[in-house]
């Protein structure tokens, strides 16, 4: 959901290219919560075309190239890293500013495949995505230390699902409590950025589910002023730079401008 | 969650022995969830020893080998793999009536791995867990799909976060909206059992990073009453036959004697 969230959110500054790649072989949810359901990848003379929400909003997804939406991935590794890599080498992404790749949860081939296809690029960093049980903070713990072995930079974490406001009586409650501080503590312990807490609300599952985005659906929702500040940071911090910090062109994504983050689910 | 506690619920009549194999390398839970973190394997004359939560109730899990837990396992497919077959192969299960296996969400080398090195035995067949939003239930059909590719039997479906009571005014919310009918409509279309729907409850949560059984700590919960009947439900239908029905003793698992039941998340 972040990702999607934050590519409708950079790709609402219409001067900024942004791509959207989602790595989730088996499990690829970007097309659904894009609108983008039935879609099909186009054949063109420079490769692939990745299919366009808006004008500056490109994606591609495994879910492209399926003849229907239920029908199973079953493919071990070496075939999902062959496949990432033909995402990178074989569309034509044209000139992007942002390219915001979607990874399945871990710390296995998916991660370490796009890490190293993009080793010669810029990678801005990873943005990780928690709930705020001890049992999902392990996993991010694992994720950030992943991230440390391969020196990939942690932009940050964000926290979902923190809290539930009752639409009836305003009581709020911890329905996934953060018995050990949840993400805020864990980040201090960790020396990494939070940033920020999304509360639950029912309409962001469903405006996934209708594939809208749901900042245009729900503006006045706090769970949207949270992400459009996080969103906001994002882009003032990597964009302050307007000397592209990447030059040399990525050996497989042709036309790589300047910036890539990794969003782990 | 639910293999945690179906184990938990299995274990409950003495007179059965139940194993918890966690196949989740890169993300395993189940250490923390039953309660046995920091817990090693210790090696014996006969191979690995499971970590016992009860006398009837031993569990395996890569977080068991790991020096801390928050230590990521950064593998590709094949060293997954590879530990998937020594937690079979090499490890002293004892003789046991029931081996449930916790699996990552998807459909790759883990799950074709486990179905592989299983295929001698007799496998009851796959409980698939899942939330109300499309997003996630396009996610259970490529699973559903994955089961009949390879002739794996379906025991049914567990939608779990079905609604949410506010503890201060008992109204009712759905925080993952069932868009599309849910996992109900979804089973229907495609002739699966639905277990059961559990409620939200923050307790569950609570529980889990605890590492005690939901179950015992919150005995009055509508979602234990929920996952009680689909516990028992589960027990009756797989042990009605008193006749061992599988004999055939596999290759790998030693002593491994009736029933296997794989948990996706």
């Amino acid at each position: 959901t972040f990702s999607a969230l934050l590519a409708h959110g950079l790709a609402a500054d219409e001067t900024k290219q942004v791509a959207l790649l989602d790595i989730d072989i088996c499990g690829p949810s970007i097309p659904k919560m894009m609108g983008l359901e039935g879609e099909q990848v186009h054949q063109s003379g420079s490769g692939w075309s990745p299919v366009y929400v808006e004008e500056n909003l490109g994606v591609m997804s495994v879910g492209f190239l399926l003849s229907s939406p239920d029908d199973a991935v079953i493919w071990r590794g070496p075939k999902k890293n062959g496949l990432i890599k033909q995402f990178l080498r074989d569309v034509d992404w044209g000139e992007v500013d942002y390219l915001i790749v979607d990874t399945p949860p871990g710390t296995s081939d998916e991660h370490l495949s796009i890490v190293q296809y993009l080793s010669a690029t810029h990678i801005d960093g990873a943005v990780i995505v928690t709930t705020p049980q001890e049992v999902s903070l392990q996993d991010v713990r694992k994720e950030i230390n992943f991230c440390r072995k391969v020196k990939l930079p942690i932009i940050g974490v964000v926290e979902n699902m923190s809290g539930f406001v009752c639409p009836k009586c305003k009581n709020e409650s911890q329905i996934f409590p953060p018995t050990t501080g949840g993400a805020e503590k864990m980040c201090q312990n960790l020396n990494v950025s939070l940033l920020g807490k999304v509360p639950l609300d029912p309409q962001i599952g469903k405006s996934c589910d209708r594939g809208q985005s749901f900042l245009a659906e729900a503006p006045e929702s706090p769970a949207t002023l949270s992400y459009r500040n996080i969103i906001q940071s994002e882009s003032e911090n990597h964009c302050a730079n307007e000397s592209p910090r990447f030059r040399a062109l990525l050996q497989y994504a042709k036309g790589l401008n300047r910036l890539v983050l990794l969003c782990h689910k």
